[in-house]
């Protein structure tokens, strides 16, 4: 016997992410990804960064048929010419992104039909610390602050839970507040 | 009199960089900058966030023309449709562009003639964690490996120092390895 039901909502397949999970808590293996991405250096502030190919559940993932180009620049004021948003703006639309789909896939998960969700992040930096002028300021942004407006067909408080979950879920929230181990390996030939 | 030299050097103006950190020293106030990005859920895993307008130097910086657009996804394991690179690939670009840049610029203010940076950044997840289905591993990337090749007119020993000093300036990569604290606000209506 066959259920056939819509299971999707807010564009997210709700029946395959419930089998994705299940076959995961079976089989944890499977659970093991490694994502990449592949960079080049053109021109004083730009280089662009190629990103195709990635390992997951138990074996390289060839599903995409072509590759992500993303180019990176500075603007004027930090000597570049504008070839692409910076490597710090990059970092801000990795979590609005991240934080932006876990919220839809929790919703989805627990039955909520979102209508929208936007956000706007800031960071700020004192770029004495980037530039190497004074120690005293970090490198990167003091702070950054996430404003998000989430609306649906449920009450103000699951809207707010949907959002506490995909907070808790998150995989760049988790890595831009609490770091992650960097090892560098360079050549020179 | 004026002295008309080229100091262009890897794509980067050296005399406006050295006259830029100067005026920083001098007034330290100019250094604080804000950048922002904002995001919109399309559909499924497909959100984008536009960036354009950020305060620098004492004022709103508008030399921007247009506003740059970056799409998210996920790939079809993840249930997406492939719209973009996903959140957790954007932030392995950040970082990769950012620690890139850093080089370009600590080499052209240390006279070195760059002739190519590549790299290749990993990042290893356990998926349990961003799925929920297991508590134990954490969210984001176990660990970030980036691989460098740096050549130049310099020696090895040259072109590694500038690679270190690199490190310890870029701004992304003192983000994703101390992280930042990131406040969240939330309306839903």
């Amino acid at each position: 016997m066959t259920a056939v039901t819509d299971t999707t909502r807010n564009g997210v397949d709700t029946g395959k992410m419930f089998a994705t999970l299940d076959l995961i808590k079976e089989q944890p293996e499977l659970a093991e990804f490694q994502f990449r991405a592949t960079n080049r250096w053109i021109a004083g502030a730009h280089n662009r960064s190629t990103i195709q190919g990635f390992y997951a559940a138990g074996g390289e993932d060839t599903s995409r048929t072509g590759a992500f180009e993303l180019d990176a620049g500075e603007p004027a004021i930090l000597l570049g010419t504008d070839t692409g948003p910076n490597p710090a703006e990059y970092l801000l639309h990795a979590l609005a992104a991240c934080l932006t789909t876990s919220i839809v896939y929790v919703a989805a998960a627990r039955k909520v039909k979102l209508t929208s969700v936007e956000s706007t992040l800031t960071g700020d930096m004192d770029v004495r610390g980037a530039l190497g002028v004074d120690e005293k300021p970090r490198n990167g942004f003091e702070r950054i602050d996430a404003s998000f407006r989430v609306t649906g067909n449920a009450p103000e408080e699951q809207l707010r839970e949907v959002v506490e979950r995909a907070r808790k879920r998150s995989a760049v929230y988790d890595m831009v507040t609490n770091g992650v181990p960097v090892a560098m390996e360079v050549t020179t030939h």
